[in-house]
């Protein structure tokens, strides 16, 4: 019997999801769930109900996993909560300050459903957590360095967009030669912002607007580009279409460790990502945590987790022998 | 109070272990334990006692986790199930073809023992597999490759010593650039033996040996050099003394997948490690492991686990809190 899976909010990141299991012979989508207008909503895939949010609950017995796909911002803190009471659910919660409250508000909720609750999966938070994990406790004495990119940063492109003049744009995030050099070359480094990444901006501007102004706000932006290299570039809409409306992302998670009686020895543990679509990428982590959920809570466990607490094997469709023969 | 740790085996993987939990503020080595006359054996670490091997097992009580540091070929085999009986263990056995017969003694003997045992500990097996595991699981639709290198190959070293007229020789496996080059460009290519791996040896002969019989002898060696591109240099001792007297290793592994509607998207995840000594790091695996097999022993399991059975929250001081809140 596959794994029925029930899709919340509908979009890059919901329909990464949808295409994840349309991979997937152990899956199988049930129904996605909306705000918008249900009928207002096409998917992809055939045959495949659309309802309104308020309808989810009535599923409660269709759905083995329910894979929350909205923001960090407003809609996961109150969704994930609220629906882990009902699903097993997983999400890609990231705004890493709050990640210790949310897992508190899973916990209670999931719990008291005797469902499980997966948490911050993706890559950053998610694979990358993974790796800091294990190349730290492998590795005592060291330094791990995260770079992220060369990608597009959602945050920062829309902060572009609210500039006086701007009609449209987008920003890479670039780590910078120099630095990934150096820790690689087991340098143990302290980077500054600056010295870390780089960030390139592709600026439609308005009509008639005052591009020397336009980059001069973009740079001095606090939190955003202030602290950064910025690299401002004037193209047109046409250009932005043609050439910058992929979601490329990825990075680096690089440990830089000694060993020996005298510390005489270096260690570089390197983990990369180099993903021609964020969201997509993000979505096949989420539903390779799903089949997870599914079975922990097949095993009568409940409550909330986070990558952390899941052995690998439970995100495989091989059996334990199969694994060890073929994989180990 | 710190876990005690035991270490069966003083070679090259014994040392690395002691000097791996000379770094851990949670461990204390207890004793070492060697088949050689103990009195032959001085440690790194001061006021630790040398035992014969068949006086470990009266130390069953005061030890928590017994780090086994023989050989995969004759050592392990017999050595983990025997003292899996009495203490959590941790090896390193890497005969692929031999895993699934080791883990079904292992685990026989743990559970009659009520204790854990973990086999299979290092990079590769290992890290290697986990990530084998995880993006396999993550990238569904996709291939995986593994390079070794550039490192010593031990095995390889071995079969130049053996050539008539070579007095001594160290074996550098190297992975051919061409090859990973395609790889992380998505090409998915069919890769042969000669076209993942070359190899290097540096040689030292007897004096008045026959040279370029001796490079036709390694190059022509089955399972070992006739499906490579070979080189081999000749050196004088002093030469290998000084330039080959280390151990590095490390290598790659790459995962290259396909999502969207139409696979449409492509994806790299790789893994890889620079290691200034092989045995060093592969005893800073085994010491994360060691603690993971101390603490679910406590919580109330027994048995046999590889890599992929075990949380990777098991491996890290950190509490879940501090994971979540440093690492997530």
């Amino acid at each position: 019997m596959s794994i029925r899976i029930g899709i919340l909010g509908y979009g890059n990141l919901g329909r990464g999801v949808e295409c994840a299991i349309k991979q997937r012979a152990d899956m199988e989508l049930k129904a996605v769930f909306t705000r918008r207008d249900p009928k207002t909503v096409s998917l992809l895939t055939e045959n495949v109900p659309v309802y309104s949010v308020d309808e989810a609950v009535n599923m409660k017995d269709d759905i083995d996993v329910m894979i929350l796909c909205g923001g960090s911002a407003t809609d996961l803190p109150v969704q994930t909560p609220e629906f882990a009471k009902y699903f097993n659910v997983v999400d890609s919660f990231d705004t890493h300050a709050k990640i210790q409250e949310h897992f508190e508000n899973v916990d209670k909720a999931s719990k008291e459903g005797k469902k499980v609750g997966i948490i911050s999966i993706g890559w950053d938070p998610g694979m990358f957590s993974l790796n800091r994990l294990y190349a730290e406790s492998v590795l005592e004495d060291g330094a791990t360095y995260t770079f992220w990119g060369k990608g597009v940063s959602q945050g920062h492109s829309d902060a572009i967009r609210r500039v006086e003049g701007v009609k449209d744009g987008k920003q890479y995030t670039i780590p910078k030669e120099e630095a990934l050099k150096a820790v690689r070359d087991g340098e143990n480094p302290q980077l500054t912002t600056r010295e870390k990444h780089l960030r390139e901006c592709f600026v439609v501007a308005e009509e008639g607007a005052d591009k020397a102004k336009i980059e001069a706000t973009i740079k001095a932006m606090p939190n955003y580009f202030d602290e950064y290299d910025t690299i401002v570039h004037f193209i047109t809409e046409e250009e932005l279409k043609r050439d910058h409306s992929g979601i490329p992302h990825g990075g680096f998670v690089i440990r830089s460790g000694k060993t020996g009686w005298n510390n005489e020895n270096t260690h570089i543990v390197e983990y990369s990502l180099k993903l021609d679509s964020n969201p997509e990428f993000t979505a096949s982590v989420l539903v390779a945590y799903a089949r997870a959920a599914y079975r922990l809570n097949k095993e009568g466990q409940t409550g909330c987790k986070t990558a952390f607490d899941i052995a690998p094997a439970y995100l495989s469709t091989k059996t334990p022998d199969e694994l060890r023969k073929g994989l180990l």
